[in-house]
């Protein structure tokens, strides 16, 4: 069974998206073609995604799905009278929420991920490149202005997770790579130090790490596994010793890594 | 009026979290304070929950919203019975969906942003690196394996952009900074004319830019608003002469960014 979903939305359709593939992961056993269509913001534009859902119904041989962040009303009608199952976040939501809060909502569109707030928006963008000027030890001059320090072996997953909590939660994360040297002294390198209490460690399974650095540099002494089991192991049993608090990255992805940090050491994201 | 809402999930809470901020942006004139609740997978977790709901109710003196997407039935209902207004994805959604597939939905926990998908995790970990290794013209080497070359004068938002294309959409964005010296000279720069079919300008209004290159190098020649002017007017009129697609970034965000330049080139994403 074959099935087309648009995500469709007066500005970038970013949280239609994030609603839609959610949603669509509960369903196993059948195949989705996914369509984004944003800023869908005069009615031609509705129009000519009312067009589309047909011939993409006719070429399916069944209807497709829309889900929908339209907030104007006028454009919604449009695209709700066409042949798709039309799921809306919004008719559906904001009513309770205006009932709950005694309030008219504004149906303002792209409010979510525009610059309706640029305050929050220049954190963010400063975080971002604080990770980038920060990364792999690249500078380890402005640890003090840091909320966080990621360390670990390389390729254990320390850059993503920085660049992420970056980009979603305006957190500035430098990370600082566990090097042989490093993890062949005792105690902590000296770069960071000072920051025992805005370290987290990072670990991975040996195993997946062989697999992973394998890819960068073949049949090298670096993607060995012998080489691997050993800088896991001392720069784990390291961290432990110094008590930087340590999570295990080989099942996660960038996201429920940045999720279990924010839990683990009750950080505060710098956005609202 | 003061409110609280959680965001509430068996996994990181980003879907729930997602929607919550796109509804609450709907309201003006209501101070939300809002509160993120991951990984509730257990009962004692909702319990807890419900707990710190009826403390939070207490102390706004209103009752609390819940952005919910719980999956599991049992764990949903200990929450849907807090002092709340709960408000969940799932059951509002999933229903409709179900009958529309005419297939019963699995209830698994974190499979929008987990590893549900390794495959398509990995195309979004080595985009994220291509991008930072290709970053403000570092390496040049790789541009054959690019899907974007973003160009612009420094500061015009090229990093940030290219970090996010990565992290989301799963491409392959380099970033190349037009110096003085490139957009003085006639033609492109000889490290990108080779991929003229790659590339995207970034342009920014130089009033702008002025202000973001000041907080960097405050009273510099770089930060000068003639200076801004000059490279800006002259890195626009190259890129107009070459035919590279211009945007403007100075009203937008890295999503209204990335998502326009999706629909501006046609460039599919690499993520599903």
């Amino acid at each position: 069974m074959k099935r087309t979903a648009f995500f469709v939305s007066d500005s970038t359709g970013i949280t239609a998206e994030t609603l839609g593939r959610s949603l669509l992961t509960q369903f196993d056993d059948i195949e989705v073609k996914t369509v984004s269509v944003p800023f869908v913001a005069q009615p031609e534009l509705a129009r000519e995604l009312v067009e589309r859902v047909a011939q993409v119904a006719a070429e399916d041989g069944a209807r497709p799905i829309v889900f929908s962040t339209l907030t104007d009303q006028g454009i919604y009608e449009i695209v709700a009278a066409s042949e798709a199952l039309v799921l809306d976040l919004f008719s559906v939501f904001i009513r309770p929420l205006e009932i709950e809060f005694n309030l008219g909502s504004t149906h303002a569109s792209g409010r979510s991920h525009g610059m309706a707030n640029r305050a929050s928006y220049e954190v963010r963008m400063e975080a971002v490149s604080f990770a980038l000027q920060h990364d792999d030890g690249a500078s380890t001059r402005h640890y003090n202005d840091a909320d966080l320090i990621m360390v670990g072996v390389s390729r254990s997953g320390k850059t993503p997770t920085c660049v992420y909590l970056a980009m979603q939660f305006g957190l500035r994360a430098a990370n600082y790579p566990m090097t042989e040297d490093d993890i062949s002294r005792p105690g902590l390198p000296h770069a960071v130090a000072p920051y025992t209490d805005k370290l987290f460690g990072l670990s991975i399974d040996p195993e997946r790490l062989r697999q992973v650095r394998g890819e960068r540099q073949p049949n090298s002494r670096y993607a060995s596994l012998s080489q691997c089991r050993k800088e896991v192991k001392e720069c784990e049993a390291l961290l432990r010793r110094e008590g930087v608090p340590l999570l295990d990255t080989t099942n996660l992805s960038v996201e429920e890594i940045a999720s279990r940090i924010l839990l683990k050491t009750g950080i505060e994201r710098r956005l609202r």
